[in-house]
């Protein structure tokens, strides 16, 4: 039997207990097509294949490689390509595989509509800025733009509209109202637009959507120390494992990085710990209580933001206990 | 010809010319062993063949990983991990090595020393603690640390000490002072560890050492936003190539995202822009002056942090001008 000792370090680790807590709580809410899952969260097949087995068999991504990859693990059923592309080799390598798969991409400009069609793509979304600086075209323009599509001979199927900017808020009255009128705005545009699927929403939001057809929460699944900011009911599933190096009077330090985790949303969280500062290969902490940590140790390293994290690592090692079950490759990574 | 125009976004892309003149300028103030290269700013073995070209042919590491490609890449000559490994089974695959290569690794510890020891590795570093809150053992305790390592039959190459709390420090003077007090640490350790070797410094100090017998330095040859600040003698010689994906009234969107930048130093730069925040497949910014860019635009991203940019991309395309003249896969990434 391997266990989590054995593993070597850093070794990103996923809890399947924890994991299918988290898939079963938000299938129990957003049944089957009612969510899209989005695979930019965990960039991993066999993850999504266990969210397939819970009733998601469409699923929203971030890059043509995701994209590419999920049609490979036959996952295809229905992907959604929640970004805009404009290259042409990556378009028509998506065309390449709608024999197998469902493709569809989000457009937000003609240019990116042009490109779709040039490529021989079959379906677009309809992009909508609903209050995120990102992509997306005003709502007033997208009836325009889904007109355009369709007289270039492309299915628009619907908008989407992602609040990104409203997923972390901490009044949960304030998130509601700012989401209702991000609503709006996604309803005004597919009132121009029309298509069966309305798309919007993620973790942080995944219970404030009443009006849409579909929520594309990703990082519901794994978890991160920035979500659990929400006390949503959702378990960390994720880890980042290291073995302690090197212990000194105040601190000791493990061999888990800033190159093994995403540090955009800042220090990652050590339970039971406080992190002093993250380098290349090492965090420096110390024990709120307890005994110093010995060389040798090993200690769970909980990221600040599960996406990249699992963008740095090629393979993670699923754990029942302390048990290793599987090895599941990141293979979804790149562009 | 392959032009910088014709390749997939994000696109890591390294300035010939820039890293040329950054690595000859390096050279000119540390020649030959004087400087000792860290890969882990690069994790490049092709990168490394172009210090070891410039007359650099001793290198430093960080990870296992690091010390194994390069033995592999046939720059082993003279092999240094700046770093505690405990990790028998990678100890012992750095030991396979050494009939190619000359493997060192830092110890910091009567167990890093007992791991070393076990593993058949014949040379070491005493690593010594000279203020920043990481590795390496009190100055004090290096003679006995040394002496421990000789009883188990190791050869103490000498010490090091990496003042990483002093690379990013505004004023010069103060700088200089408090590199000359962690010196004095790393002195005081080496009377009483002995050997040839006393190894410090890093891209931010690397002109402030005259008592050391090595510099450590990786940043210098391609540079980020972080050390820009100092106004060393070295250029940008690296950035990420993103393409303009969507383009509204007060901001652009390109594809270059925080899945393909070192976040831990904040966001990156684009020249003539104002950089607003990136998503994971994302960067959102205006333009200072000019006109808007257009959907197709290309940009050129400069990374905050270019240890953990790199460590995020499997290749590298080195360009002359704007003509792509080679293609370096990253090959050291991964533990």
């Amino acid at each position: 039997m391997t266990t989590v000792a054995d593993l070597p370090t850093p070794a990103l680790i996923i809890d399947s207990a924890a994991l299918d807590d988290n898939v079963a709580t938000m299938s129990a809410v957003h049944a089957g097509s009612r969510l899209r899952p989005h695979v930019k969260a965990h960039k991993c097949s066999a993850l999504a294949a266990v969210q397939a087995a819970h009733g998601h068999t469409a699923f929203t991504c971030a890059t043509p490689r995701e994209m590419l990859g999920m049609a490979d693990a036959g996952l295809g059923e229905d992907l959604l390509l929640a970004n805009e592309v404009i290259d042409p080799r990556r378009l028509r390598a998506m065309a390449a595989v709608q024999a197998d798969a469902m493709i569809t991409v989000a457009v937000d400009s003609t240019q990116t509509i042009d490109a779709a069609a040039a490529a021989g793509l079959r379906n677009v979304l309809i992009d909508v800025n609903v209050g995120l600086p990102r992509c997306g075209c005003q709502p007033t323009e997208a009836g325009r733009l889904a007109d355009y599509a369709r007289a270039r001979s492309l299915v628009v199927r619907g908008v989407m509209g992602y609040e990104g900017h409203l997923m972390i808020v901490s009044d949960r009255n304030s998130q509601r109202e700012s989401v209702r009128a991000a609503t709006d705005l996604l309803l005004l545009a597919h009132r121009d637009v029309g298509g069966a699927i309305v798309s919007a929403g993620g973790t942080g939001t995944y219970d404030l959507h009443d009006r849409v057809t579909e929520i594309q929460a990703g990082s519901y699944a794994l978890m991160d120390t920035h979500y659990a900011q929400l006390g949503l009911p959702f378990g960390q599933a994720c880890f980042v494992v290291g073995t302690v190096v090197s212990s000194q009077a105040r601190y000791a330090v493990a061999d888990v990085g800033l190159k093994a985790l995403g540090m955009d949303h800042g220090d990652p969280a050590i339970v039971g710990a406080t992190v002093h500062f993250c380098s290349d290969e090492h965090v420096t902490f110390s024990m709120v209580e307890g005994g110093q940590p010995q060389v040798g140790d090993r200690v769970r390293v909980v990221p600040a933001h599960i996406d990249p994290t699992m963008a740095m690592h090629s393979v993670a090692w699923l754990i029942k206990g302390d048990e290793v079950i599987d090895r599941w490759p990141i293979d979804l990574r790149g562009w």
